[in-house]
């Protein structure tokens, strides 16, 4: 089911979304987009990001594969929904989107062994890890500059349950600009899987409801400027779309 | 004044510490310490962190002074109050104590210019940014493991507003373990000043109400271990005092 959290008349609603793509109030009763401001499906604690997690992104970006997983977290000030404008700095050249489905925890846990870490998951979203290329440097620096710029972190458009996608392991990922497909992967290339990462993470870390795994992008990041539409879209979850604007 | 937030029967309590030192409840009245849980003074949604900001540090891990404020995110899973156990993984070599000046964020702000920075700030608490050196390999790394374990940031025992501290730029700090001193220095030798970090992180994230900056901690960090007790000084605000103990 896709779940979808949405501000009308000035009130927070908590919707569904139908097969045909119509978005519904709690009451299931049929709302129109147009009068609507989509929310962060989820509204997460903390969110731990995946630096460099597909073979071929680290390969275009001339770096080696990581021997574990390279975390960053990505910071509260960022989240926006679907629709909502991501905001470009003045003064930068590299801005970069990154498609990366989102796992949801759905209940808390430590020291979660990877072959039941699945139990753990409520969920999936997708979520756009809006970077500055200019601000990396290093890419095993902290990028917190990089990475955390407001209007930073899109997701949504809502988030599915688990097992509305029947084998994660092998799910598409595609970014479109302006209708032009930039970027393309499969999470069957992830370097880490999402139990590695789980056991990985909460080795030291309790996971707690709602907090987010991004499990990093694929091959094809490409520069993005100010009048463009970024589209993400992942199998079994749907689309997620974001202009970006200039300050001001 | 000094800000407390507690635990009693139950019931989160919001007191203040009278000046010679005993806590009081909302009406003003003696509470035992012996009768309460400390909590986090405050619950923030957002710590940005500093590494190597000061330079005698920088100097015994043997690092150049970095350039630009080199932040980290400490995650919400650490935060634990005064008193509280910090839990020490099993199977590490070096964890580290580092006793930090944390500002409290007071009111809402992005851009924020260097000059009139400190009229964004409520007030000012102690953090100890517990470490594993094991986990830090590179001092560029984002280091979300070796800062992020649960219970690995401590704070309080409360926290004071602005004006108790009549020169923020001059404020002794020191760390005792076991009561025998082993960290000590000052906010003089800040590389990155108070107004300086506000100008620099707000130039990219809006800073909101209750977020925070743990300003970095000076030379004389060393290895401590479980049944060891840490106790965090700063000038004007208190004393954070926090035992080691092991998992399980």
């Amino acid at each position: 089911m896709k779940h979808a959290r949405y501000m009308q008349n000035g009130r927070v609603h908590y919707g569904t979304v139908s097969e045909e793509g119509v978005l519904l109030d709690e009451k299931g009763a049929a709302v129109s987009e147009q009068v609507v401001t989509w929310l962060t499906p989820i509204e997460p604690r903390n969110v731990v990001g995946l630096a460099l997690n597909y073979a071929d992104h680290a390969d275009e970006l001339k770096l080696d594969i990581p021997k574990e997983p390279v975390l960053f977290l990505k910071a509260p000030n960022t989240f926006i929904g679907h629709r909502q404008a991501v905001v470009a700095p003045t003064g930068i050249e590299y801005m970069h989107y990154e498609v990366e489905l989102a796992v949801i925890i759905g209940r808390a846990g430590r020291n979660i062994d990877r072959r039941n870490a699945m139990e753990y998951v409520s969920g999936y979203t997708i979520a756009n890890d809006v970077t500055i290329r200019d601000f990396v440097g290093n890419m095993y620096r902290p990028p917190i500059r990089a990475k955390g710029f407001d209007t930073f972190g899109p997701m949504g458009p809502w988030w599915v349950d688990r097992d509305d996608i029947p084998n994660v392991s092998n799910v598409g990922l595609r970014t479109y600009v302006n209708g032009e497909l930039r970027q393309e992967g499969n999470t069957r290339d992830l370097i880490f899987d999402i139990p590695y990462l789980i056991e990985f993470i909460s080795s030291f870390m309790t996971l707690q409801p709602n907090d987010m795994i991004w499990t990093g992008t694929p091959k094809g990041v490409s520069h993005v400027y100010p009048g463009d539409i970024m589209r993400l879209t992942i199998d079994h979850i749907g689309s997620l779309e974001n202009p970006i604007v200039t300050e001001s």
